[in-house]
């Protein structure tokens, strides 16, 4: 199994450049189990995160990693914190967010155990 | 079992304070198998993790806790996001932080399992 930074910053990759582009596509990274808590709103099981993700009110978003740090967790699992600024239509200064990504191993890759993003004010 | 949420926010409010008044002390919420990435430095192992802490360069610091978001995980594990502020002597201004603690249960209480902590700059 690779490295588990190496994966992080795949992974993390993958989820900005997805979610930046065609965010429907995101469901496929969770299963039933899975959570997402968007700014302290919790939603569970890949349909309904998904759901949740195509009905945020942006349209045009982009996201920039400003850091990103990798544990190793439970079940060989990954912990991944990442800080970053986002920047969505309509809004001259981007924001800062921060959002913790817990993956978990499925045969040869990884999904989305526990997803929790939050912005960042002051 | 308590409510995954009572547990994160009594766990934060310990944390924080022993932090604060005598992290000396936070070791004991460690063990051998936990991780901290403080600032993209990471340490492994109760011993280590408490010898970082204390080795940190402020004397008297105070953290303030502006959100905290909380997910059953694995292993009846928590994931726990937490933003704050950081205030340390010498610095008139309080530094925006982010943090995420990944607990595990362990008897009738809880330990850290992955830490993982961030300065969140601009």
């Amino acid at each position: 199994m690779a490295n588990f930074e190496d994966v992080a910053k795949e992974f993390v990759g993958f989820y900005y450049n997805t979610f930046d582009s065609d965010r429907s596509q995101l469901t496929a990274l969770y299963r039933d189990t899975s959570m997402l808590t968007f700014e302290s709103s919790a939603t569970q099981g890949a349909a309904a995160i998904g759901e949740k993700l195509a009905n945020l009110s942006f349209t045009n978003v982009k996201h920039v990693v400003t850091t990103l740090d990798a544990q190793p967790s439970v079940n060989n699992g990954i912990v991944v914190l990442v800080t970053g600024q986002l920047q969505t239509e309509g809004e001259e200064r981007p924001m800062n967010y921060t959002q913790v990504f817990q993956l978990l191993p499925e045969g040869e890759t990884y999904y989305v155990h526990n997803d929790v993003f939050k912005l960042i004010y002051g």
